[in-house]
């Protein structure tokens, strides 16, 4: 049998950096576990258009669609504004997405009881803090017909179109409330179906679904009060799930609720390929920090707990995982902090690539 | 000459109980200032729908044309779910929001010294915190068409519209730079231009529109960025602009933070009508409160706060707004505090109307 195959995708900004530290990572696994992958590296956004005009060319899409798991860095940068929406690195990202068609994504905001001081939220509000928000990623506002910018009369005007099926919504809450079943056993769907017919169907449809689990605690909240309720108390919640536009900034607020941006994976999936594997995107939740990269300043956690998770959904090596997760705690637990980790005493400043070393150490 | 007039819509849940409040103030202007007003009431929301059958009568929505400004309590409640999307109690505001043209939404998120405690967030997080959302209103995906569940195929498609055209962006920025140059002269602009059109439209106006304001500093930042931001570090934001669905959940994660929801009021405002004054409507950020509505528990300053802006706003009385906010401030200082804002010790506990009597007694 071949090894399971992985492509990189490192992007842009600070994604290559973190991503040198997750294939150091990757090859401890492969020679101390004897976990073994065929790995394989390509571009993705700003990088991408540079080497080939496009932030992601139609061979290394092909290559994402063949292989077992894709692993990403971050995308963007401030170089690239300047371009036309068509070929602007998120564009790369969102076509991965897109066509890979990975509607389910995960969003773990984790608050690591080392760094609960580092939230602006109180210490009692977000210690021991572990929520998981499902957003849609594959439909909603991000890619629905009609677009663009349109001359009207003397003035110009832009639309976008939020449009979801039934099937839609459906296959995406079903991965909620399987999600949900793994976990607390409570789901709290995000809307507003006071304003907006799709949200109408957004409610319906996950109502519908959840008749087929009774055991989980369903219940719905617009999307506005959703925000209002994650920043005053976010340990209501257990599992959320929302639309791709409500879930790009309530994840984004939730994740910086928790203090550990730097810290926090997520993963994007989709439906199972023949191999029985769902088709999947890992990639940290932080942005490319353009600002930092190069530095060594880079904390690389979030990217390897990516992997991590990439142990988990696509490998089924749940043990391995963990094993990785606890070494990531213990390096923690001794003290050793990235930049954007440091601020309380008696802490060991590390670099990107010290922090990778220690947790090789700490595995 | 005659007395400016207002039109009252208590509303649903707390509204009324909050706005019997607010109507002894209006009154104690009018005894002890010489500011009368010429004061109607009127029903909105679920309380017209049960009197009507619809959240808005036509009668209603033409004394609101008619009238210098709108008090407005809160719309919405369970008991109205099940009614068609057509008749909900927040199609009235909605109405009212449009047909004034009500287009900028001007939503503070302040945190008052003696409430500090009650934030989630780290006191030196939110302490002196004062920075104003403007809210871009009657546009946007809340009312773009087309919107509906329609049949396609197999199955049903919610969908709705973002639309904005160029004028409505340039107003609600206008109003924005306006504002910016009467505060700190920073405005951040809000949209998710890498991902929808209408956000480069939106970032492109108000950076134009910027060229006429060169003393304000203005920056842009995505949405999903600035929900973070929010929660990371409130005060480094001064005013900020976005549209209609951000704004909606950007100003009520804004208020949370502040931890003084039930204190913060909210203008939404139009073009100037004949006499000079904008059309103008004015309500608490907090909503219905069904749960509290009728036990005398309800926080009625956020409705005072908002007739506040009222006399600053509509009626150019800045001296008397002051005097009024002057007054609630003595009375959280004495440690009167109602249900909401119980939790330290050696403080007052109020109902709604004694809260409203300490508050004339401080005036
Ligand atoms: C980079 C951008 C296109 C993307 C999004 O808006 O989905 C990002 O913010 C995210 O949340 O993964
Ligand atoms: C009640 C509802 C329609 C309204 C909105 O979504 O605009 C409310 O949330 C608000 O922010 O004023």
């Amino acid at each position: 049998m071949s090894n399971p195959s992985l492509l990189i995708l490192p992007g842009d900004g600070i994604g290559p950096e973190v991503m040198a530290e997750v294939r150091r990572v990757i090859d401890w696994f492969g020679d101390k576990r004897g976990l073994k992958f065929d790995v394989s590296e390509d571009l993705v956004g700003g990088s991408a258009y540079d080497a080939h005009g496009t932030p992601l060319t139609d061979e290394t899409m092909a290559k994402a669609q063949e292989v077992d798991a894709v692993l990403l860095g971050a995308v963007g940068g401030p170089k690239y504004d300047v371009l036309d929406f068509s070929v602007k690195p998120e564009r790369g990202l969102l076509r991965l997405r897109k066509e890979m068609d990975l509607y389910a994504n995960l969003r773990p905001a984790q608050c690591f009881d080392a760094l609960a001081d580092f939230s602006s939220l109180k210490k009692d509000v977000v210690a021991g803090l572990d929520i998981v928000i499902v957003r849609e990623l594959t439909s909603g506002i991000y890619f629905g017909e009609p677009r663009g910018i349109i001359e009207e009369g003397n003035e110009r005007v832009g639309i976008n179109t939020q449009r979801y099926t039934e099937s839609e919504i459906d296959r995406v809450a079903r991965s909620a409330f399987e999600l949900a079943m793994r976990r607390g056993k409570k789901l709290c769907s995000m809307e507003k179906a006071n304003v907006m017919e799709s949200g109408i169907l957004w409610r319906e449809v996950v109502t519908e679904v959840g008749k087929e689990y009774p055991e989980v605690e369903l219940s719905h909240m617009y999307a506005d009060a959703g925000a209002m309720q994650l920043c005053r108390w976010p340990k209501q919640f257990d599992v959320i799930v929302t639309d791709n536009l409500f879930g790009d900034l309530l994840s984004d607020a939730a994740a910086m609720l928790t203090g550990s941006l730097g810290m926090l994976p997520s993963a994007s999936l989709g439906a199972p390929m023949a191999n029985g594997r769902p088709k999947a995107l890992y990639e940290p939740v932080h942005g490319s920090a353009p600002d930092i990269a190069g530095q060594g300043k880079a904390n690389p956690i979030a990217c390897i707990l990516s992997f991590a998770m990439a142990l988990r959904y696509s490998f089924d090596k749940g043990d391995e995982a963990t094993r990785l997760e606890q070494a990531i705690e213990n390096v923690l637990a001794k003290g050793y902090r990235t930049a954007d980790l440091l601020g309380e005493e008696g802490k060991q400043p590390v670099s990107t690539s010290e922090m990778g070393t220690a947790i090789l150490e700490a595995l």
